[in-house]
């Protein structure tokens, strides 16, 4: 069976049953011209947007269908997470093709609908569009934070602490793998395919005023970086050394004779967060994030001026830019 | 010069160029992670999402770039017209073909950009993703509505009476026309490319009290008379003779051996509002609409039971469903 062969009726009340149930907030849901919301008061609205395109971000040949939905609603929440916000909803834009078996359609809202439970987002609504081509999840995510909480990417000062939380370079190993003869290893695949946003390590850094920055990795540590100097006005120096690559990634461009740390900050998949914070809020950062699934490691340290540098064993030279280029 | 021969940053910088200036409540804009906005106090937040795809939404042959855009909003500011919602903002996700040219890009924009400033719609955000294929542009809109004066499609009784705005069947007729020699009526080619979505008529309504029952026109009339009638648990008996087909769409129609009115009650693309009233509100609608630019007609009357009926001179019928199948 098809996608084709249901009403978009039928697909709506597939997805109701899929997604978490609504809160008393939601006011009007699913299936309705819009969606009706009662907003939090004393709260900024925080909303990000990112789009899923098979064949630009997934490939169906080997992400099975419910790490797609995942996938889609993940990069939102890093999003927020990398705000200090705290996720309230989603709307679901999807554009569908018609050859789409309905069995897939199911498996995606059910990897959508199961990350969404895990962090209390309440999805109310979306839109159903036909694809005469590739397959695309557009995601709307809306969270709130205190004022006085929110984390920008300005912000950091000279002397400021670096930290990138969990690993990086296993989701671009994990997607290497995939891609060839089979996953060599469980744990770099599933960072790929399953990535967990840091969205409760942004909330706690937020609350417990222990970040003077902070940003997410979507776009690879170098970027990621390259950003939060740029808008704090500050230069970083990066100590290669202390990067915290993943082991079975590290092997496995090894093996390659590839650069393992050039691969691993330049890697758009991890969804982790960079944060800089005073050297003084070390107990700070020890309170927020002291039962954190990803802790924080510190990877380097704010400088005066602008430049961006990454040492290796003394040998300094400017970071690279990472992947940057639209087309 | 196309799209794939900028990088990202320079696109969201022309994009930034084209859309209305910030207001004060925007605590972050256009090129963080997400967009940060103050709330409205005592107010319920409207959110839709809507996606136009090319070659399903729109032919890029006969579709110039900026009714593009256009279209892309009015469509989903229809949506919050119809709920009574005073839109606020908007995020604008598109994926872009790499062969897009940039000048194609940029009045796609400007055509966005203008129906948001005549609407004081911000831009908060959006995303940027390449297209192995079609142009999609995903817009997501927030409004605002007082609870007490939000329009729903439910709250309809028997004797109320079924109006519509403005007139039917002209945009279906102008995609016709397009679509062939070339258009033989701009009116009607107009309605096509640039509709003029009915927010101040859904706000007026809204605020006046004057509507048990609204919604819009995206899927035709047909489908919104049997939207109302379910929602309200009413019947709907529509009078044919009295449907405000636009003139030259029924002549365009007839000239064809096509039978004008069924093609107008059936057809998407108007988007005009279908509301319902008590006999006794006739004053509060003249109040509201008193300089309407889309005065409305009374088409019908809501029955007891749940028959939606197309009455043509005496001869009554079961009103067509219009095009529901997703595929």
């Amino acid at each position: 069976v098809l996608v084709s062969d249901l009403t978009e009726a039928d697909l709506v009340s597939r997805i109701q049953a899929l997604v978490p149930p609504s809160p008393p907030w939601l006011t009007v849901g699913i299936g309705d011209d819009a969606a009706v919301v009662e907003p939090v008061s004393n709260r900024l609205e925080v909303l990000s947007v990112d789009a899923l395109v098979e064949g630009v971000h997934f490939d169906r040949r080997f992400t099975p269908p419910d790490a797609i939905g995942h996938r889609a609603l993940a990069v939102n929440l890093s999003d927020l997470g990398a705000m200090g916000a705290e996720p309230r909803l989603a709307l679901l834009s999807l554009v569908l093709p018609a050859a789409l078996p309905v069995a897939d359609f199911e498996s995606m809202i059910q990897g959508f609908g199961a990350l969404a439970a895990r962090h209390r987002v309440c999805v109310v609504g979306g839109n159903l569009a036909r694809s005469p081509g590739p397959l695309i999840l557009d995601v709307t995510v809306s969270g709130v934070v205190k004022r006085r909480q929110l984390l920008r990417r300005q912000g950091a000062r000279p002397g400021d602490l670096v930290f990138v939380t969990g690993s990086i370079g296993g989701a671009a190993a994990g997607l290497q793998m995939l891609g060839s003869a089979g996953p060599a290893s469980d744990s770099c695949a599933r960072r790929y395919l399953y990535p967990s946003p840091r969205v409760r390590t942004g909330v706690l850094l937020a609350r417990n005023r222990a970040a003077s920055a902070c940003i997410d990795l979507s776009d690879g540590l170098a970027d990621a970086v390259h950003q939060v100097a740029a808008a704090s006005g500050v230069g970083i120096r990066i100590d290669a050394g202390a990067l915290p690559v993943h082991g079975d990634a590290r092997r496995w461009f090894e093996a390659r004779g590839e650069d393992a740390v050039e691969r691993a900050i330049c890697s758009s998949d991890d969804y982790e967060l960079l944060f800089t914070s005073r050297p003084r809020w070390a107990g700070r950062i020890r309170n927020a994030l002291r039962s954190s699934e990803a802790p924080p490691t510190q990877i380097g340290v704010c400088t005066p001026g602008l430049e961006v540098v990454l040492d290796r064993g003394g040998d300094s030279s400017a970071m690279s830019f990472g992947y940057k280029h639209f087309g």
